[in-house]
């Protein structure tokens, strides 16, 4: 293994839904030396465009101006806050939110960019929570079976909503003007890197697990003939790119990206990647077995395998999707912690709620949830589904509905890890990293749920360290991202250990859980489809 | 019809949840010349006895001394309010919440009042609402229809938790000693009267509705010795009294409560009765299909047929249980007004969440409620059962769920109606009665998920007029209580008009309400009851 010159350093800048963060890490170590946070100024557009055209329910949009502006002054930021000189930084590297999606023309300029376009919903770049083309995706799911497309398998038997795909269906469908004006259809992780390097390069991770690109292919024109005549060419003519593998340099950074930045023209850039995948080489998980859950907003869980497997309702199985050279399995729950903050009554705070609620028994509150606010992701892949609350009589307190929404997303968990078990692909570390692995009553319930040992990342900044060893491994300071992430990531194993007594009582609660899980989730009770369909409706009238 | 003197008065008065309300009333047009309320000091216990007793879940429990309170301060003040002379009051006549259960000396002295019974929860008075005894109500239940009892189809089927046998079994399964020194068991309604005239008499509306009295028999004692031998003398030791039939006097008004009240000795008192069924003479609607409905914290429904009927979980039906001569049939939701307060978050109000809510759709919200929070009185008469949201999303704003959970109180009344419409008793006016009546959104949601005209009574305060209306009765000012009540009693018919579009919406949303009421409530899904198991065995833990 070479070893970087100890004066050398990286910059991980990590992309989320509400803001960027920039990371100055040292190479040799991993050391953590300075940060800066930039909120994006248009945060996330769910009610109306800035210029005020209204948007339907469950859309969710961003400005990619927003993510520049990152650039521009979170990372002289944090070269700042490190203290460093920044020509010593060697590479940068950077994660994103996906799949989100960015319309731009040839040379990369986002539609919304563009006057005629700034009053247009679909010119404005979908959000990885927009979740308007549920009837593209459930189109596209039933064709692919009907067909018998040799891809599904590797999504589980059911492709997103939030994808490539259903997106760019959704796009051509409601604004067929900007579908012809879109030249490109960019994952906002590939187009931050474009803007860097000047270059478009897209990375093998969302290309593969939001872009259907299995075994080098995408799917075939007769399919997206027969979803629509006028998405035959969809793939040839917005979405097919140059791949660049995960660890590699997309390129390097050019003179305008040297401006914003303050860093050196030339410097390497890596390829782009997702926030949850590139938290695993932060976490030192990326042996087969180690599952990754990126808790926050929503969590997202990543898991290397050394075969494929069908895994029913997994987001995806994708060769080189977390680190070349094994099968990247990733699934994931569409809403977390942004649920427990849905129950956070005015005049009540986070801090007193987990009080209040950490001193209750199992069971205690007589409640049952289901944790289904933004749709589930995992196992059932279906965003017209809602959530559930059961068990409420006038002596509920607040405290009560947030302990069992907690709980709920724990059984959410489970339910993923089961599946992963069940499907061959075992389980055999459980890793948390994100915002709510500082929640002490969170990861205990978690851990009791799941009645195995937690362990946990040993930095605050997961992805953005995650996209610092990408950037490390980019420059050539290290041989390849499993050597980095050995030397610069960081892991605390079974930090949490779980009750068996508490186990106990969630045994009984997680098959009352599951049991709801599969009568609301699986088509036999369609009331929450109904829902939002009668909703759309009262909307659109 | 004999015409009472324009000069002379009845007094009404109405012993609600948590206050008593007496209104000064003219017996020749039924004029409301005053009124005074007084809240009963100890409210409902149901965390701990006053000395600090913990309860368990599901507890209700009431202080009868509070009510005698009532009497000493309510009563003078509306006299007072009215400014009329009390000589010129003729009579009295009372309602009560029920089934509010009073354990007692034999000379009616309530046990909670004797010192060495402070502490222990049985000795206090059960308040309708008091649903811990559901277990006790399951065996009735189990046991009447393993024997065929004959007077269980009187009930629709089902025995409620919340009523005389239920408790009084509770009583002696859970504290022996208390049962051993209840002398009486007496309805709240009958103790006040006691209280008013010195002798106890048992009316027939409770006797009926609450104490299984059918055709002038109760259960024998067989049927009890099977619950529990101990149980075998309930009926003869504690519950049977001479019975004294609505609109006709208890007694006459002792020196004591002269002295309490401030109204001459001897005037008439009427027998006790209910709230809900005294409602009926106030408003007008004592003719069979008159279906009253008193909507408040809980709703009532009376309403009289020409014949008997089996309605399945109706609360039952009463030979002269509304009024002599008919049939009188009850049903009910032990959850309505306090669900609504339950879902109005601090920093809220009622009325700017009716305003909110207002302004949507049928079918905006998206969100779909089961309004169980107090479990179900008709037509599951199941209080194990809880409520549930389904819909929620992250979108979901608190005048959303403020507006589903009224729509599924009105929902749980369209069940009702159709459940009587089909057993061949069919509703032919909804006339509305109690609070609730003065919001207009609940109005109208109501007659638009029912798809008929709602008329409303034409009084605020309808119980204590319609107390005061048998008290006319009592006092012989009227040859009946219909006669009283088409003298004194109003109603403004036909007030609210359905819309028809909305529906055809709250059809569809109806058919949902009824697929999850069935899944739920008749044991399908027995989640609810798992819940409260779970819960009652955390606490106890």
């Amino acid at each position: 293994m070479s070893v970087a010159p100890s004066g050398s350093f990286v910059i991980g800048v990590d992309f989320g839904t509400l803001s960027g963060r920039a990371v100055v890490v040292r190479v040799s170590d991993g050391a953590e030396l300075g940060s800066a946070v930039h909120e994006y100024p248009h945060a996330v557009l769910t009610e109306a465009l800035p210029g005020g055209t209204r948007l339907g329910p469950d859309w969710a949009l961003q400005v990619p101006a927003d993510y520049v502006e990152v650039l521009k002054t979170a990372v002289p930021a944090a070269v700042a806050a490190a203290g460093i000189d920044p020509a010593e930084v060697i590479g940068i590297g950077t994660d994103f939110t996906a799949c989100t999606m960015v319309p731009t023309t040839a040379d990369g300029t986002p539609l919304d960019e563009l006057p005629e376009f700034a009053g247009r919903p679909h010119a404005y770049t979908k959000l990885w929570k927009h979740h308007a083309a549920q009837g593209q995706a459930d189109r596209i799911n039933r064709l692919a079976a009907k067909r018998g497309e040799p891809w599904l398998a590797r999504y589980g038997g059911l492709i997103s909503s939030e994808w490539e795909f259903a997106k760019g269906l959704q796009v051509l469908e409601e604004d067929p003007e900007i579908y012809a004006a879109m030249a490109r259809w960019v994952e906002a992780a590939d187009w931050i890197v474009w803007q860097l390097t000047g270059d478009y390069v897209r990375n093998a991770c969302t290309a593969g697990y939001k872009g259907i690109r299995q075994d080098g292919h995408y799917p075939v024109q007769e399919f997206l003939a027969e979803l629509n005549p006028a998405f035959a060419g969809f793939v040839a003519e917005k979405l097919d790119q140059p791949i660049g593998e995960l660890g590699d340099a997309a390129g390097t950074l050019s003179a305008r990206a040297a401006e914003w930045t303050g860093l050196r023209e030339g410097i390497a850039v890596a390829v782009g990647n997702v926030d949850a995948h590139v938290t695993s080489a932060a976490a030192q998980a990326l042996e087969p077995g180690q599952m990754v859950a990126i808790m926050g907003t929503s969590t997202c869980h990543v898991m290397n395998g050394d075969k494929v497997a069908t895994v029913p309702g997994m987001c995806g199985v994708v060769e080189g999707g977390i680190v070349a050279g094994l099968y990247g399995y990733e699934a994931g729950q569409s809403g977390v912690g942004d649920i427990f903050a849905h129950y956070v009554p005015p005049t009540y705070t986070h801090e007193q709620l987990t009080e209040l609620a950490a001193k209750q028994r199992p069971g205690e509150h007589g409640l049952l949830v289901l944790d289904w606010h933004s749709g589930n992701r995992s196992v059932l892949v279906d965003h017209e589904l809602s959530g559930l609350v059961v068990g409420e009589t006038l002596a509920t307190r607040p405290e009560d509905v947030y302990r069992a929404v907690i709980e709920a997303t724990a059984f959410g968990t489970r339910t993923i890890v089961e599946t992963f078990d069940r499907a061959g692909v075992p389980v055999r570390e459980f890793v948390v990293a994100g915002g709510l692995m500082k929640n002490a009553l969170v990861m205990q319930i978690y851990a009791d749920v799941l009645k195995r040992p937690l362990s946990v990342i040993g930095s605050d900044q997961g992805p953005a360290l995650g996209s610092a060893i990408h950037a490390a491994a980019a420059a050539g300071a290290y041989p390849d991202v499993r050597a980095a992430a050995t030397a610069m990531g960081r892991k605390q194993e079974a930090v949490w250990q779980p009750d068996p007594a508490a186990g106990e009582v969630y045994d009984e609660l997680f098959a009352e859980y599951t049991r709801l899980h599969d009568y609301f989730g699986r088509g036999e009770n369609k009331v929450m489809r109904k829902l939002r369909a009668l909703r759309r409706r009262a909307v659109a009238a």
